[in-house]
Formats: structure tokens, sequence, C-alpha cells
């Protein structure tokens, strides 16, 4: 069993890793002596201390292959996930473009952390979790940012559409998975005329680093007089690292759920590790 | 409740530290499930080590931020303390500027583990235990090296006064921190003519790393000659890394206690760690 | 009590961690409470990887000195040493030159994972270990690549040699260590004529980090053809990382056994971690 993506869960699945994340129906020795290999062919520090903590938190224990490791020089990235499973109960494997072909490599389950611009299924069953907090009828979701280049979104609209009613607005370019979703398109100079009328306004960063293929750009800022214009119970969500679209004036704002979305990622990733092995 | 300056401390906690870590009165599975996050924005292997090891004597466990993380890059400083602190029980900082500051940002408790030429206050602590262990009514210490940037020197000579006599010789320029403590100021030339009147000879390295503001020189170096001539029950004692003002040869002596305060730090660092958490 | 050389070793020694490795007679909390210190002065992330896991696998806790450690940087490696046997009740060290120098400056055991062309005691166990669950009464076994630079090769023929009947085929030039154990020598071109009569091919890759003293190459190449010329019950072994001379085609005969090596690797570290500590 693996999560490489959305796809490997269905809806009955997604409700009940929300449902043990919510009610956090953890056991904190649940994995004793069990371990989890991280293995990051592209750095991302938060994801990566955010998945050790959750497997500590659950009583087990964590080996990291660094970044720029000696075990990846000289040899094949299949023989290293081949290596890594011999030491380990589970493989968490972030890379710049595969990890359903390396997966295959690994006689122990993998999770997707991340593969280039396709997917990054932790994340948006993190930040659905986020959004079931507020017990809402219907999600009705405002996307900013760099839509085209973002695995999380892909992810997150896959996911959402699984086990929610939801209404989507996008606000900029977006790829080929995406367009095959219900939404309504509009300009970023027209976000002040809908964000009153949103549950959830999801911010994204330039995905600078991906911006190879094609080059997005956004000039969308949010302002408090923004902010002020969104329903009461609406909140701000956002997967960070942010850069200057969301100021730190906001942070202080009822509606700013950014730094919690990174508590519930250690919930959610508890409920899916305690799942998987 | 944070440690980030001897400030934050009463004689009352210091002298129960010292306590615990002399009677090591520590439970080998207090801090079962609690996870220490160490994040160092200026590198020191053997302060974070010390850190880890205290940890995981204590039956916790450790997340790190590796040195040059992508954690840092691309997200203020601010973010990525507020972000670690969602992960774990108690944040260790290391910073070349400010650890203060960046406590303000977290949900638990922050250790300084050294903020630039300011304070160093768990090697204090340390260096206070190793000295309180020779039950002297009164400590005489003589500093040697680069005591103008020394933090450790700032952290130790604060600690040792709210909670001892002492009486205190510098050898070398001193930065105004220091000034304010009642010492007797002599030459490096004349060491040959003091020490065998102290307690201690705590020495430093010069901290070359920070004479960006102010070079220090300091040509004295340890001889067996003159540890010769020192109290037969004075100590030796240098936090380390060393350089060439303590040689090798001085290792075999008696009076030598800069391992010891290796393993002094240990112990000292798990009743921190206990204390805080 | 270190574990430095095959010769710190008794043929009753490596019997017992022989049959403690087959017989899987591991306690999951034999170790508990105990941290075991990973100091690679050269890079390894496979084999500092594999003592991790096998110290995580006996209960215990792993702290690491990173490669480009600041410990390292402006002390001796000596101080290095004496200062991770505080924090530590085991290190175990690689460097590219001497470990058994080293050793003396420790207060705990010290396992050597690999001293330049030396020793690398711990593979040689392990290896062995795969041979030994062949159950022959003796053992015939063709070496290739490069035999020169291989301490892996030293370390296992003095093994073998102390505790089981074995006759060894070199295929290309050896050192002065090799010379002394009885063997047949025979030129890379003449393994078609010899793969048919041995129970272990045991391939090593092109040690090019070290031959810098000493240029050594090697053509062969091992294609299925050969392969299929071994005996049924024979075995094809390879320390990893694996170059041109082993493709992945061979890697689905049921005589490639350099994955179960990994597996064996975790088991035979585990063994020795629970006697040494």
């Amino acid at each position: 069993m693996n999560l490489l993506s959305i796809d490997d869960l269905t809806p009955e699945n997604i409700k009940n890793l929300l449902y043990i994340a919510r009610e956090a129906l953890f056991s904190s020795s649940r994995l004793r002596h069990k371990i989890l290999a991280t293995a990051f062919f592209e750095p991302s520090t938060r994801t990566k201390l955010s998945f050790h903590s959750a497997m500590i938190h659950l009583g087990g224990n964590v080996i990291d292959l660094p970044d720029s490791s000696s075990l990846k020089k000289g040899e094949s990235e299949e023989d290293t996930i081949r290596t890594l499973s011999q030491y380990a109960d589970c493989l968490v494997i972030r890379h710049p473009r595969d990890v359903k072909g390396l997966a295959k490599y690994s006689s122990v389950p993998v999770i997707n952390a991340g593969d280039g611009s396709n997917e990054h299924p932790t994340q948006a069953l993190l930040d659905l979790h986020t959004m079931a907090m507020m017990d809402k009828e219907v999600l009705k979701i405002m996307f900013t940012g760099d839509l085209y280049h973002s695995r999380t979104i892909n992810s997150l609209v896959k996911a959402i559409t699984k086990c929610c009613n939801a209404e989507f607005i996008f606000t900029n370019e977006i790829n080929e998975d995406l367009k095959q979703y219900p939404h309504l398109m509009i300009d970023e100079s027209e976000i002040p005329n809908y964000i009153d009328k949103v549950n959830v306004l999801y911010m994204t960063r330039p995905q600078v680093e991906r911006h190879t293929d094609k080059l997005v750009t956004s000039n969308f800022i949010l302002t408090n007089e923004l902010v002020n214009k969104m329903a009461k119970d609406a909140i701000i969500m956002h997967p960070l690292p942010r850069t200057k679209e969301l100021p730190p004036e906001i942070d202080t704002n009822h509606r700013a759920k950014y730094f919690d979305q990174v508590k519930n990622g250690l919930y959610m990733r508890m409920a899916i590790l305690g799942w998987l092995i």
C-alpha cells in the first residue's frame, strides 16, 4: 500500500483520515520500534521535519538520507531506494520529477512528499483537514498565486472533489489537470469583487524553481483592507513558505490559519503514518 | 518559560540546577514522547550534539533544522521559528546576532545556545557546575585569551556573581559588560606571578570569527612549567575547541578538567531540559 | 572492547555473531536509553544508515557528527573523538586513513566502519553471514574487480580463513595483505573457465577514490550468459554501490544476493552492537 497520489484513496479513506486527525485518535506508542526513512531528492526541510515529528509522536524513529548524499552519488536512485527499503518500515520520498517510478523498487510502503509539478497528496490532505474543521455544507474556495505549477493545488482540488461539495474560483492561469474541474475563472483584478463570497482564500507563492517550462506572474498581494471584506468566519490559508503575497501584518487577523495548517499537518501525517505502517 | 540569559534565573534557580546536575537526579524516561528541535543559524556541532545526547538520555527525541536549511531560504527566520515550534516541545536556538527577538515567535520554551557576543547561558551553567564540584568557599578565577568577544565569559561571570563568592582576574582586554564586575586586571606577562594564587584557570581561544569589529590578540600559551606552579587542587578549564593556547601535553595533568566539562555539560543540559519542558 | 579489525575477533566470537545474526536473537529494547554516535570523516551514507537502523531496531538512539562538521574544523580529530565519547555509549568511526589511532582517545567501544584501504570488519562479517547461510562445507569464492584497494576483501578473506574452509580465486592484481593467503590467481579473461566451479562470485567496483597510489583497471562486466553457467545454488555478491560491472539485468536472477546482503548487514550490525555495548 502506497500513498503516491490522491487517486490511491477512496472517499471513505479520506473521510477516515480526516476523522482520525480531527479526533486525534493517536496512540503515542503505536509505531514503537518502527522506522521511517526520508529520502528527499529535492530539499524541503519543512515537510521532512513534519514527517520526523509525526513519526516520533507515534513512538517511532527516523533515519534520513541527507540531501546531498553519497548514497545517491555513483549509484542509481533505484538502488538507493532498494537499499533504504531494507532499513526502514516506510519511505517518504520527494523527487523533482517522479516518485511513482521509484516506488516500484521499494519493498515497504512509500509516501509521495511531492514529485515535481505532479502531486503532493499529504499537503492536500492536511489542507482538507484544515478546511473540514469549518464544518461548511459547501466549501467556496478562491485560489490565488501560481496555480499553474502548484502540485499542492492539483492534489487538493482532486481530494476536495472526492469527498466534499465545493465551488472553485481560480484567479490565474491553470494547467490541464485543473481544467477538468468545474470552476469560475476570474482575473486577479476582480478578486475584490469576489472575496466577500468565499469561505476559504487559498494563497500560493510563485513556484519560481519550476518556471523553466513556463513563466507565471502574479501581482496579487493581500491587504488588511481586503481581509476585512471577507466573511467573519472565512479563513486564509497558505502552504508556506510565503513571499510578498502574504505580508506579516495579516498574521494577527483571526482569519489567518496558515500556522494552524502546520499543526494540522502534524496530525494528518500522524494519521497517514499510522494507517500505512 | 525561556532560558535566554542568565538574567532569566534567580540564584535559587541556579542552585537548584547545580543540585540536580550534581546528584544526577534524572529519570531516563522523564521526557518520553517529547521532542526537542535544534535550530542553529550559526554552526556548532559540539553544542548541538550535547543537547541531542541530553534529550535522548531523558527518553525524548530530537529533530534538527540543518545548518543550511531550505526552511531558512526564502522565508523569514520568524516564520521558521513559528513552524518549528508547532513540531516540538522545546527549541534550542543559536544565532549570530539575536535569539531573544526570535524567541517571541515560539509557542514553546526556547533555550539560547549562543547569540553572537551576547550570551551562552547553558555553557555558563555547565562551567559553574564544574567549578561548584570543587566546594570552595571563595572561587579565585583567572581568565585568559579573548575575553572581549567571549559570550561564555559574559554569561559565566554573571552566573558566578549571582550565587557564589568569587574573585576575578582578567589578563586581556574586556568588554563593557565585564567592566561592571569587581576584578583585578593584569597583563598576560604577569600571569606567572598570579597563577599560584587561583583555584581556576579559565582559558579561551581567539574568537577570530567575531573579530570583524575589533582585533584581539593573545600570546599566552600554557606550559607544564606554569601548570606545576598552580595549587595542587586548582583546575584548568576551557570551553573547547582549543587552538594553540592549550597544548595536548597538558591533558595528562590531574588539573586538566576540560574534558570533564564536556560530560558536565551533558548533565547540566539534562537538568535544564528536565526543568523547562 | 573495540572492533577495529578482524584480528580483534576469535573464531568463537565470529561464530557467535553469525549465530546471533542468523537466528535473529535480538531483543527490541536491548539497548534502550543507549546512544550510538557515528563519526564519518569520509562520507558513506549507506554504512551510516545501516548502523542507525540497527541501533534503533535494538531500542537505542543515535547522534551523528555531520560529514563537514564544525566540530572537526579548528580542532584536532583526537579532541573530537574525546568529546563524542562523552556523549555516547559506542562510536562508529570511518576515516580515510586511521581508525585505530583515533580509537585510543575514546572512553567507550569503537567500531571501525572502514579506514582507508585497511579494513572494514563489519562489512566482512555481514558478507560472511550471507555466505554462511549457504551451509557449504567448503566455500569456493571468486573475487573480481579492484582487489588491490578493497578493504572489504582484506577483512573478508581474513574472517573466512578464521572460521571456514575456503578456496579463493583472485582475478586481478592483489595487495601484500592478500598474498599471504593460499589462492589461485587467474586473468580476467579466464573467468568464464572457472565461473561454473565456484559457490560465490564476489564482485567489487573500481575504488577510484583510492587510485592516488596505484591505478587498477578491471574490464570485467557480468552478463546473463555467464551467470547461467554458474552452479544453480551459487550466489552473486557485491558490497554496493555498483557501477557498470554489475548490470541491473542480473537483478532478477535467483543467484543475485546483493540486496539480501543489505538486509543481512542490518542483522549483523545489530549482533555487533548488542555484543559490544
